[in-house]
């Protein structure tokens, strides 16, 4: 790759996410140079997917693009390249677009969806994780209520209008509670032959209460509120199995549906040439110490859903999830400064500011670390604190005019099948 | 398809462009069923494709589901299909889900891009008709972009950052203007490693003035403006093939591009089963009476971009533009509702409301049939008569926000490269 050296030491950041775009910011105050490489150009506000799916908001609304992010930083550099492999001793990665040499490596890779295994899931279930996912999940609802309307079998009619969620985390939670104003405010409006009563949501957990990460009464509400809202909650229940057709579990309880999310479980988008010992088997995160090195090296770092630091209270490293990798890329921005100053650098200590999930108008939860609440106020704060964490003031004022229209309206204008995702429904003008 | 007979008659109108929304609102006040079929489940507002293309706007804010359009209108059904071919005698379309019996049809397919027959264009150059065309088109634009800043070979650099725009018409020369106001405005910015003066940008016109529909006093304008940013505008110069690489001319002029809009013509979207001798020859446009009835059918009707209504004043029939769409499409309404009344119909009469179009900031032409003026004001009025002429107050909102956001920092936040067009930026997160 032509980016030539300077007389600063480069530092390789992978990945724009949440860890990687807070580091640079903190790096951009340091005499570096930085290179930080991303498989998009956009920096991505995964907490919003499901609005895209579900049509809520434009998908060009939660993404920002990285360059504009880096602009004003004196010798930034980005390249739109994918990470094949990293050569820890040679302090080289190989990317599509070329080598790279570094001083510095940051691994922020993030997480990517985890089918644990399980091919026939893999293979017919629909993940949410990035946006043309969103996109294609947003299309293939839509087709599946345009397909119903075609049909006289009623069996088919059902498994069109059936859908399934797998994975009662913020992701599955807040996906279930959007289809079901869905099928409340807008189905009836656009699909008046349709039968409503079809459109069945059904939520599945193996555990033995949604939003574990949560606490109980967090839990417990988010439950009364998927409840009066419609969606079908499952607990206790492990899905095994799924072909397209029909959702098998561990129990005899099956479903029959075109339709299944999967997101039940991620792991660290992982990347080739790092020792198999610090990887970390069942979620492929890398192992870490508590300045974010890998073992063994002082110049290679991971922060974010990639990293697995191992805590006391968090045996199995932080929650993935966006707060630790936003401290964690502050965190490691000034341990870097630290590193070069030749200072030891401060070990780091995550501070739990809670956690939040909505499950439709007037209806969210909010754990705070002193203070638990539910419902309209818990909606308000779940709204402001995203949009003040959403990057850049047009992205805030376009998601702020949606939610506003779409709450006042009881409406979601984005349901729009742009690139068909069905086979039966592709069209010659792409 | 299984929609039940009434005791109304049943219109069924293909395409929900301008001429299918505004006849459907017209007819929704008559007491008939109408079946609305569109092989997407939005309308698309064309005129702002341009800003789709060039990161401005986002796609969601100029589309609107057809369905929301159609939802308090009482036995209207809309069905997302592609109509293969008509059988005027048997009173049916056949379609990719199923026939469809009609005792009325309107055919306000629309148009597509017309290459004329150069299979070399055709299969090399980029074209600006439909939202997943613009998408393309923005995507390969910044993927150029970001292949520029890997090449150390001049030439391929150069072809990277060339843009050749063919057909200045509206579309090709908002474009163009849109282009060259990202070469001044993004491109220092988002890549300071590029030298922006290779990024030439090329309007190529085969005619002796550009925005040929329009007055001379705005072509000159709209030229004028055009050379101030920077546009090379080529006139009586005629593109002859294009082979991925290299555009040729009529003349010794030949251009090194990655990037070819072919935005030199269009032609009738036409539907298989109508007489051939119904349809001109070049243009695949449907030849109607003054009552946009196809000669020799009562009841079977053409309107918009793909029906020729000859005229003294127009011989080769009105613009395909949405004025006559949207007029044709009320007009055959109110017709309709003579008809069904046995009452006679009303010959259509276009009312020339004027034409406009915008180079750039501050920069646009307006034609009224009584005043023409261009520059600061006639930019405000383009904005205000694109907003008012926008289906959906949310879309108004959400654009209103862009623009003003655009404007007061010479910015274009949705650069983002959703869905990669070129082969070596695809990643597998789709």
């Amino acid at each position: 790759m032509n980016i030539s050296r300077t007389s600063y030491p480069r530092i390789v950041i992978i990945g724009g996410g949440f860890a990687g775009v807070a580091l640079a910011r903190k790096l951009s105050k340091l005499e570096v140079q930085v290179v930080l490489l991303d498989k998009n150009n956009y920096h991505n506000f995964q907490p919003l997917l499901y609005q895209v799916s579900t049509g809520g908001l434009e998908p060009d609304s939660i993404a920002y693009p990285i360059r504009k992010i880096l602009k004003d930083y004196k010798n930034f550099h980005f390249r739109l390249a994918e990470v094949l492999e990293i050569e820890p001793e040679k302090k080289n990665v190989i990317t599509n677009i070329g080598d790279l040499k570094f001083d510095y490596l940051v691994v922020a890779s993030g997480s990517e969806t985890n089918y644990f295994g399980n091919a026939s899931i893999e293979a017919h279930s629909m993940a949410m994780k990035t946006i043309p996912q969103s996109l294609n999940l947003r299309s293939l609802i839509l087709e599946n209520f345009e397909e119903a309307l075609l049909t006289a079998d009623l069996n088919e009619r059902n498994a069109l209008m059936n859908f399934v969620i797998v994975g009662a985390g913020p992701t599955g939670v807040e996906l279930a509670g959007a289809l079901a104003e869905i099928k409340k405010g807008i189905l009836p409006k656009d699909y008046p032959d349709l039968d409503t009563r079809l459109a069945q949501i059904h939520l599945i957990q193996s555990g033995d209460r949604i939003l574990k990460e949560m606490s109980e009464v967090a839990s417990a509400k988010a439950e009364d509120f998927l409840e009066e809202l419609g969606v079908n909650v499952w607990k206790n229940l492990r899905v095994t199995g799924y072909d397209g057709k029909t959702v098998t579990t561990n129990t005899d309880v099956s479903f029959e549906t075109e339709t299944m999310v999967w997101a039940a479980g991620v792991k660290g988008a992982g990347i080739k040439g790092l020792n198999s010992e610090d990887l970390c088997t069942r979620n492929q995160r890398i192992r870490v110490n508590k300045f974010n090195q890998l073992p063994g090296y002082t110049y290679i770092f991971a922060i974010g859903d990639i990293a697995q630091m191992e805590t006391v209270e968090h045996p199995k490293g932080y929650p993935m999830m966006a707060q630790p990798a936003i401290q964690q890329g502050k965190q490691l921005g000034d341990n870097i400064k630290l590193l070069l100053e030749q200072q030891p650098m401060v070990p780091f200590a995550y501070k739990d500011k809670g956690a939040m999930a909505t499950i439709g108008r007037n209806k969210a939860v909010v754990d705070l670390p002193d203070y638990k609440f539910q419902g309209v106020f818990a909606w308000f704060v779940w709204m402001f604190v995203h949009l003040f964490f959403l990057i850049g003031f047009r992205n805030r004022m376009v998601v702020f005019v949606n939610w506003v229209y779409n709450y006042i309206r009881f409406d979601r204008e984005a349901r729009l099948i742009i690139r068909p995702y069905k086979k039966k429904f592709k069209v010659d003008n792409n």
